[in-house]
C-alpha cells in the first residue's frame, strides 16, 4: 500500500495553557500527512481541488494519544493507505518523536467529484481504477 | 449520567478552502462540550487547572462526520458522560444543526493530579469518589 | 458611524503555553467583530459571499495589546466604522473585559466584487452608495 | 541588526472559505519568524520560557497584506530586529513568495522575567546588555 513520511515541528500555538500539544492539533498533523502522501500522485491538493474538481471529505477520524508533545518537538508523521473501498479509503497515521510513538490514528476519506453548481454538497463518487491502483501502491505508469 | 447541551456558531475561520467545516475543528467543539459540562461541577476548567492542580489529558478521540457544516451554522453540542473508570472517563458528543445530526464521536479523558515540580508530565490518578459520583449523575450535596 | 458590540469567551485553545491569550487570536476576535457588525446589513457574511459574490479582503490590520487575557475571560468586542473610502473602509475594534480595555486596533477592509471565473483574484471595486451610507450610519430605508 | 530567514508552506487550514490565506494566520507566521530568529541566541523559545523564566509578550502587531496567498504556496519570512529599547524590541517581518512581497508588518515584544509565584502577570524588565547587543547584531562571544 502507498505510504509516506513527512516531518512537522510543534509550533508555539499548538500547545495549550497546560504546556502540552492541544489534541485537535494532532488531526491537523494527520491532514498534513494525508496531503503530503497525495503529492506522490498530484503536485498538490490545490490542483486536485481547484483543477480537477475533486474533494476528499473526511468521513471518520480517530486518534489515540500516547505521550504529550511540547513546543519545538520534531515529529514524523507516517501515513499508510490501509484500505481502498469503492468510494472511500482509509489512511493510518503514526506520529513519532525519534523512536517514540506519540500518537496513532486513522482517517476515512471519501472520493467526491465536486459539482460546480453546488460546490459544498458532499456526495461520494467511485474512485477511478487508476487512482485506486495508485493508492494500493501498484506500479502505475510514470510512477 | 451527567449530560450537557451548549451551542456554538461555525466561525469564518472554521471553514476551509472547500467552504465546509474543517474536520479538526469538530474536536475543538468536543472540547467546548467537555469544558461546558464540567462547569456544572466547577466554575471553570481554569479553576480546576490553576486552582486545584488537575488536568484532564485526552487519551483517545473519535468523530464520525455525517454532514458538512458551513459558516454561520448554529450547532448544538450534546455531551454525555458515557463511562466512568477508575482513572479515566468517556464522554460522548453529538453535534446537532436543528434536528439534523451532523457529527458524533467521543473523547476518553484521564484524571491527572499535576505535580508542580513537573507540570507537563502525564501520569493518571484515581478519580475521587465524589467526582466519580458527580460524573455518573448521582445526586450529590449542593448539586 | 455604524457600530456594534458582541461578546466572546476566551477558549482553552486561545491560550498558549504561557497561559495567556495567544496574540494572533485577537485578530480572530476582530474578524468576529467585523462580521457581527455586518449582520446589521446582511443576515450573514455567508450570504454576502456566496449569494452576492462579494468579498471584504483585509488590506491592513493592527492591534495594541494592553492586558493579557486568560481562558474563560468574557470579552466584549466593540467595533466602529471609522472611515469609508471609495473602495475600502476602516473598522476600529476595542476589546473590553468588564470595564478594562485589554486591546485596541483596526482593520482596513477592501470591497471586492468576486469574478466567478477567477474567485481568488483580489481587485477592489467601488463601494456602492447605499452600502457606504449604511456603513456611515446614515438612516437608510428599512434600517 | 540581527536578521533571519525561514520558510513556511501555506497549510490547507490556513485558507478560509474564500480560498485565500485567512489574515490572522499571517501573524502566526510572524511568530514563527520571531521564534526562529531567537534560535540564534537560544536553542528554542521553550528553553527561554521554561528554563530561563523569560517571556516575550507582544505589545503591538501590525500587518499590511499585499497579495493573497493560497494553499501550498511556499513563503519565506524575513525577520529583522529594527529597534532595541530598554524593555522592548521591535521586529519587522516581510513575507515573500519567490520575489513577490505578499505581506509586511511588525511586532513589538516586551522583555519579561516571569515571576514563578505569578506566571501570568505581565511586567516588563530591562533587557540585559548582552541580549541587547545580540539583538543589535553586535559580535558577541560564541556567536
Amino acid at each position: 500500500m502507498r505510504r509516506n513520511r513527512t516531518t512537522v515541528r510543534v509550533r508555539w500555538s499548538d500547545a495549550d495553557a497546560a504546556g502540552i500539544g492541544y489534541y485537535p492539533r494532532f488531526f491537523d498533523w494527520f491532514v498534513d500527512g494525508t496531503l503530503e502522501l497525495l503529492r506522490g500522485w498530484q503536485a498538490s491538493y490545490a490542483e486536485l481541488f481547484h483543477g480537477e474538481g475533486l474533494g476528499l471529505p473526511t468521513i471518520e477520524a480517530h486518534c489515540r494519544f500516547l505521550a504529550p508533545v511540547r513546543y519545538d518537538d520534531a515529529l514524523e508523521i507516517e501515513t499508510v493507505v490501509a484500505e481502498v473501498r469503492s468510494r472511500a479509503f482509509r489512511l493510518e497515521h503514526t506520529l513519532w518523536r525519534g523512536g517514540e510513538r506519540v500518537a496513532e490514528g486513522y482517517e476515512v476519506r471519501g472520493w467526491q467529484r465536486i459539482d460546480p453548481a453546488s460546490p459544498q454538497a458532499v456526495a461520494l463518487s467511485p474512485i477511478p481504477a487508476d487512482v485506486a491502483a495508485w493508492l494500493r501502491g501498484d506500479a502505475v505508469p510514470g510512477d
